[in-house]
């Protein structure tokens, strides 16, 4: 479908700078054919009159197990390890397909319905997931989560490069899979070498967590002489493409690896809060030159799927915590949830940015609530001002999948139904 | 008018705890007359149907600014006393009581859009603010932010006595007029005294900031050869019923003062992170006894004024600053922002709880969209889930502010409009 977004203020990111220019935007055959006037021969079939609208890419969640909404407000309040294994874990062995398709389904809608286009999960079942990702025309790459040390059951890099072979590239591309080792206190060396071999086999990141507590750390150290970054470092992990969610807990030494290996950190702050594990030294990661990119983590450590909620947070907290007003400042924030995000997923060429030739990959938010006024800086009021609610229509490969806050390839209350299903069924055998 | 809320889940507190129950809630002339089943001769002249809604006291913001809503994203990503002296009080001195009306009137469409009833106020025009109070049937306290150091013209306790002769009571009680002075480090002692003095002569609340930032209390500890806590301690100041705003840098004894003379600390968690001045010691306080509640502080160092961000906050970053996961559980975090609220500007006997006799400040949530599924537990939703644009109804004083998401008696657009108006002519000002 042609679509002309007219009159619009479009984000953009010149010469690394955020700024916002009035243009309309072009699209065609899923792709942003012309951000400026179009030309007078682009007959759209379905003009959308954005006047006063900020047009900007789409959000990128970088860190989620979006199945997990099923547990969303299941187990708040507790301590970390007794909230994973005494909660979490025994009612995921629980979950099966549906539970898994349903709960995809949900965070899908809570993501689309708060700015999101493309996410990168991992959890059971990747295949599922995709599934659902095909069928609401989400964008975003699925893996299933590796473990060996605690489930030998998932270790199973057959399966991961069955579900590559069947979901790669899928949906036109909308569809990626990667490689997810757990993180290195669930998974032995040999394990993260095959995981990493796999990865370079198949072409595509390798996705997990790192150094997200202190235990983990001590434990790292304890164990294994070093810290979670040198062993993989050692092992030879990051000479694959890596996305490393959390990274709270780094020394310098930590940092310069993974800066010297393009290791990409997927940042969490609600999550890192909520399980009461600290703040990631984002600034000086960032002044290293790492990427550093925005994610929820799962709702059940956050409880919610909203991006706008991390970059206003990202924008705050790294002041708070460095005693610098001027850390991470509006603009840095919404690079971190945008063209940062394509470029820890490897996906910077086609979308994370509105550029002529990418994917069009769009959202739109209403600037016309009391708290976006006045309008001296649109790009600040979308760290500090703008909520969920304002995303006004969401566009994935060029289709719209919310116009005016309806979304258009879900059915919510269907949705809302099957989730509930599911739950009862989950509470009863547990 | 009467009205009922029927079969809402009604948030209670009972024995200090915050609990669920469903329940009708009977209004009648401006108070609740009943929570429970209504009794039968109760003949609503309007019922509103609650069903799968949450009924809660209408949150109360105990500090802020509310005209500079006018400065917002106006000077961001600055160093703060750049940010005070070169940005924003060049422009406040160019503001005139039509600038504060329509500050006052944004701020407040975005207050009650947010769910908040009840908010207490310190900035310039303090009569300019009841007056838009007055008009829009929110409900709050004012007053006169007054300096000496800094800027004689405003040494003007005769001034806030007159507003408090016009204002205090008006509106059927809901205008409350308290005494502010600024801040330790703006005002001598023998002002301070003079400022208490008046407080208590009026018999009304001391609304000040302390302690906010770490330059603060070295250059009190150098000039007065004590903290800022210490030294109005030493005043006397404490022995008015005080509320100290921000309050990051406190020392085991301060902590200990305050909580000797029943201070309440007004918690601005988002101010604090923005203008990177740090973490209150919330956890500490509370152990310590000394009651919190929250605030937005202005617009100008937020940017917004919405209450459930800071109740996230609250209940984020303090598990984060502690490592405990278990530090301000959601239940307390609805607790800052209601009663709370309530205690620290002496009117817990009339607002900041859903109870029989109290004045009917009552917001209900919508819970339909995805970020509520499923409903494990509403309270734990409240805090990490609820967002401003889930507020459907907003009850003050028994009467309807907002309905279904409209304002009732706001014109929204001519607010804006307006707005506009007076920015143009400052910056032209400027
Ligand atoms: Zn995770
Ligand atoms: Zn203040």
């Amino acid at each position: 479908m042609k679509i002309l977004i007219r009159g619009a203020n479009v984000l953009l990111f010149e010469n690394e700078e955020a700024v916002i220019k009035e243009a309309d935007i072009a699209i065609q055959d899923g792709r942003i054919k012309s951000v400026g006037s179009a030309s007078a021969d682009f007959s759209p079939e379905k003009t959308i009159d954005a006047k006063g609208m900020i047009a900007m890419p789409g959000l990128i969640n970088t860190h989620t197990h979006i199945p997990m909404s099923l547990l969303r407000n299941y187990a708040d309040d507790m301590a970390f390890w007794e909230w994973l294994q005494e909660k979490v874990w025994p009612i995921e062995a629980k979950m099966n397909e549906e539970d898994i398709y349903w709960g995809s389904m949900l965070s899908i809608s809570e993501l689309i319905m708060s700015g999101t286009t493309c996410f990168n999960d991992m959890y059971r079942f990747a295949d599922v997931v995709a599934k659902s990702m095909a069928d609401t025309g989400i964008r975003g790459a699925v893996s299933n989560t590796l473990f060996d040390m605690m489930r030998n059951e998932d270790r199973d890099f057959e399966r991961a490069i069955e579900i590559h072979r069947q979901w790669h590239g899928a949906s036109n591309g909308r569809i990626s899979t990667f490689i997810s080792p757990h993180a290195p206190y669930t998974c032995s060396d040999d394990y993260l070498k095959g995981a990493a071999e796999t990865a370079k086999r198949l072409g595509v990141p390798l996705h997990t967590h790192i150094s997200e507590s202190t235990r983990e750390v001590e434990e790292s150290i304890r164990d294994f002489g070093k810290s979670p970054v040198q062993r993989l470092y050692d092992i030879g992990l990051f000479d694959v493409h890596t996305m490393a969610a959390h990274c709270v807990h780094l020394s310098d030494d930590d940092m310069e690896m993974m800066s010297e290996k393009g290791v990409s950190v997927l940042n969490n702050p609600t999550s890192n809060l909520k399980l009461g594990n600290g703040f990631a030294p984002i600034s000086r990661l960032m002044e290293k030159g790492v990427n550093v990119s925005l994610g929820t983590d799962g709702a059940c450590s956050n409880n919610n799927q909203d991006m706008f909620e991390e970059i206003n947070l990202a924008a705050l907290i790294n002041k708070g915590v460095t005693g610098d007003p001027l850390a991470v400042p509006s603009k840095t924030a919404v690079k971190m949830a945008t063209i940062n995000g394509a470029k820890a997923m490897g996906l910077e060429k086609s979308i994370g940015s509105i550029e002529e030739g990418k994917k069009a990959d769009i959202i739109l938010i209403d600037t016309e609530e009391p708290h976006f006024y006045p309008k001296y800086n649109l790009i600040s009021s979308l760290s500090y001002c703008a909520k969920a609610s304002d995303v006004d229509t969401v566009i994935v490969d060029g289709k719209i999948l919310m116009e005016k806050r309806v979304l258009t390839t879900i059915d919510i209350e269907m949705v809302k139904s099957k989730v509930n299903d599911s739950v009862k069924r989950l509470m009863s055998s547990i």
